[in-house]
């Protein structure tokens, strides 16, 4: 059994894993607390009533925006609290006396669909999170790349057109500028749409009453991400690519264009040798076993 | 001691390399043979007569064009005599004794950087090899990454440009088409270069000499490769990269601008933990060393 803990701007969940299904759950506020040590003696009291219940973990996993895995830091995150290094991974450990093991929310939802979703058994694999950012995971030979700096997968800052669209990263024409959630509303505008889509389900649910603009921005956003799946292809050759999140929760709106085009887009090599496929774990649940999965790490 | 084989269009290289040089060496035509088995044998005949004379290898490496390491087979290259998959790897094992290993020209120089080169202890490298095409290998927590079919590291097919020159892969806008040799040529003309200028270091001549059109081609090429580079560090987080082949070997011209332009284009998670550096192996011994690199995983 494993402790998995999300650890998110607002909210922060917990959940204990055993065989692939989330059997307990709790959650606490992110923020309110007096520093980040009493943040994470909030965390730990939470685990302890939780595993009082139902017995104890060997492991903790933390996923955290801005996490570094080689370090156990959560490195200045923006979207947090706290705007030092927080050494969670340490703090966590101490407090509930088991192996804890922090990594960055990517890189959870990357091992989450290699352990338990729908990149079992593939040890070459590529897990990209389509959000309010682009983020990745990359599996090599069945192990996740961390790169020499803790910072490897950052396919959402591939340049895919350059000098093309700012970046929230403060370059130009990045993957995520197009392909996110501020992406698809900047297409759609671009393609003429009329306002007020507050999301990319109100585009999506515009282009399926036959809205021209909400059509043409899935068409251009299809096409872009193709490319940028194309070329990360080249990268580590992967077996499957395995897509997450709300963007990819539009079902074949996206995924049946995407397929077309991901297969034109791909260099000859690799055809019929890569598949593309969307989450298989509970949207709920999904942070909570990627946090789970990096304690199996530990 | 290893012995390394280069197969190459016309000629093919073999040396026995020891302490991280090439011991002894000798040649013979790829070409002229009456099939894969007659070249075969006729490899086995030259490095019986190396071995007689040196000692025997407890291991063979060979670098070759489309080969795949993962099945230690030459796959169909257009640029050898045999339009056929060609099983190198045990073709050669069963003639000399000893483990082949097989592996395709841009991962052995990339083996060869790393355990030879200028990539020795570097266990997150990338070494991108700048030639007739572009080639790379990707060393991830301290091993080759080759994909799930083996064919893992195609930067030169990352595309770069959406939509742009047509590449020798049937696509449009890969790196390749911009940084190779081939690239570099059309930049050249595009820059309104007059004409006559048969490689790159007949362009570098020009630019050192003051032609503007020269000197053009040359900085749009940093630009696009600082791009490449740069998007290639997103994936796999490299501590440094090692650039090999003929158009790295134009100094300070090609290596000075590359060296601003790359930290410029680099994600600002990456900056200053990426170092950027060209090969420092012996321009003739290079490819047999990466291929002996080979037979050690053997």
């Amino acid at each position: 059994m494993i402790l998995g803990i999300d650890i998110g701007g607002t909210t922060s969940k917990l959940g204990l894993v055993q065989g692939g299904k989330v059997i307990a759950r709790a959650r606490i506020s992110t923020t309110g607390h007096a520093d980040d040590h009493a943040f994470a003696d909030a965390l730990a009291r939470e685990a302890e009533l939780l595993t009082t219940d139902n017995g104890r973990p060997t492991a903790v996993g933390i996923g955290a925006p801005n996490a570094n895995q080689l370090t156990g830091i959560i490195e200045m995150a923006p979207n947090l609290p706290w705007k030092h290094d927080v050494p969670l991974a340490r703090m966590m450990s101490d407090r509930l006396g088991v192996p804890a093991v922090l990594g960055n929310d990517a890189n959870a939802a990357a091992l989450g669909e290699w352990r338990y979703g729908a990149g079992q058994g593939i040890d070459d694999l590529l897990v990209v999170t389509l959000g309010t950012g682009v983020g990745s995971g990359f599996i090599v030979n069945g192990r996740l790349v961390l790169g020499s700096a803790g910072n490897a997968g950052e396919l959402g800052h591939m340049i895919l057109i350059p000098g093309g669209r700012d970046c929230t990263c403060g370059r130009k024409g990045c993957l995520e500028a197009y392909v996110s959630i501020r992406g698809m509303k900047a297409t759609y505008m671009e393609a003429g749409g009329a306002g007020g889509a507050e999301d990319v389900k109100a585009i999506a649910d515009r282009a399926n009453a036959g809205d021209a603009a909400a059509k043409e921005c899935f068409t251009r956003t299809t096409d872009w991400l193709a490319i940028g799946l194309a070329n990360a292809v080249c990268a580590t050759g992967p077996r499957r690519i395995v897509l997450f999140g709300g963007i990819a929760r539009n079902g074949e709106l996206l995924m049946a264009p995407l397929r077309d085009r991901f297969h034109s887009a791909l260099l000859n090599i690799y055809q019929g040798r890569v598949d593309l496929t969307v989450s298989a774990l509970p949207d709920d649940d999904a942070a909570l076993l990627g946090a789970a999965a990096l304690g199996t790490l530990g």
